[in-house]
């Protein structure tokens, strides 16, 4: 299934111990009900809480005489209106929605004027001043390709390797702002925000492109810029072999 | 000054004795911070509670050394987030945003899937049904002209003549809705939101078309349809002869 949300008032993708403020706890719950079962959804990966997606992908295992068409039906009809399913369909039974993922699409959206329009103020990052666009795509550029990106992970205990392939990082003007995407392999906790977040730095001119080397050779949290709200961040897609 | 906003969570855009949660006083307040003194805003009419504007227009007097540009970041930056001032220029002392208006253009979304984009979720009726667009547009083209409204007022001791002209109301397929587009010269209380939720009673098979000059004719506000919901409207332009 294809699941689209405003993660504004969520606790972010995953189910949690202390909470059921959670995308994934909402599918379950409604899809609990309808088969009488408990179910557990596997998403492609977590999303932080605040961060939206228009193309989060998940997949349960379930006992049902109903058609796709009706599960859909019923979920969205029960699921609260800041959650939806977009599309669903029966899936070979091997399929995984994380182990089978080979890339995802992270969609930023950034206001350089002081204020955004009203309707997106939930849904962009209104940072309010102006961004060197051309030092920012130089330095995405440096960001591209096979790094250890350690240093653009927030998860300081991460003991698995925090090698990643950044495949594109495409940097386009929009109306009054700008419109970020990021294309990879797979992303470390944090890592777009921070991607993200440093690149800004660099737009304001508290950064130079060349000095992203050196972040990334120094393998240190601290080394990179701040974390880019999470309001601004949209899971756009989750890429899958055919 | 051109006047944007989410009318979600206001009382419409008129001061009101009991309430201070409309647009107009949310601006007056913070206008009169600003000058140091109680100012008037006068718009270009009202909005119902939860309607939203992307294009009101509403002119203030006030005696200040700052610049248009400086108004409006001041405004902006004290306004809450649902409310933006998206221009600001000085106007003709005689300039009045109401008396001057030659007309309105406003916009209604619906959607006819069962459940909308989780984005859209506060600016769309979700009415959930699918409607017979050709039997909107004939109907929608005998409602425009000049008529007596009154079946189209939900203002029962309206004194004044309720005799409008509706110059234009496009009905559009957008995505899987649609987007209608009513201009006039002005309009009665709610006389919007009925006018939609009779084309929608078209669409749905409950009315036909012709049957919109007994509606007319009856002038009684119980001839013509619901009164669509105020989430699905805009006031999207003002005109004004220059």
């Amino acid at each position: 299934m294809v699941v689209q949300y405003d993660g504004t008032r969520y606790d972010g993708w995953q189910r949690q111990g202390n909470t059921e403020n959670t995308i994934q706890s909402k599918l379950e719950s409604v899809i609990g009900k309808m088969t009488g079962e408990d179910v557990e959804i596997i998403g492609s990966g977590r999303t932080d809480a605040g961060v939206h997606a228009t193309g989060q992908v998940a997949n349960v295992h379930m006992d049902t005489e109903k058609t796709p068409q009706e599960i859909k039906d019923y979920v969205n009809q029960y699921l609260p209106d800041d959650i939806a399913v977009t599309q669903l369909e029966e899936a070979p039974d091997r399929f995984h929605s994380r182990l089978n993922a080979t890339g995802k699409v992270y969609t930023y959206w950034i206001e350089t004027a002081p204020k955004c329009s009203v309707f997106q103020r939930k849904y962009i990052y209104t940072l309010g001043r102006k961004l060197d666009v051309e030092a920012m795509r130089q330095a995405a550029k440096l960001l591209c390709g096979t790094h250890d990106f350690k240093s653009f992970c927030s998860n300081k205990n991460m003991k698995k390797s925090t090698v990643r392939t950044v495949k594109t990082i495409s940097i386009q003007e929009r109306g009054s702002g700008l419109e970020i995407h990021v294309i990879g392999d797979g992303f470390l906790y944090n890592m777009v925000r921070i991607l993200v977040g440093t690149l800004i730095e660099v737009g304001l001119g508290k950064r130079t492109p060349d000095s992203m080397r050196e972040i990334l050779e120094a393998k240190d949290r601290q080394a990179a810029g701040a974390t880019a709200p999470a309001c601004g961040l949209f899971l756009t897609a989750v890429m899958y072999d055919s």
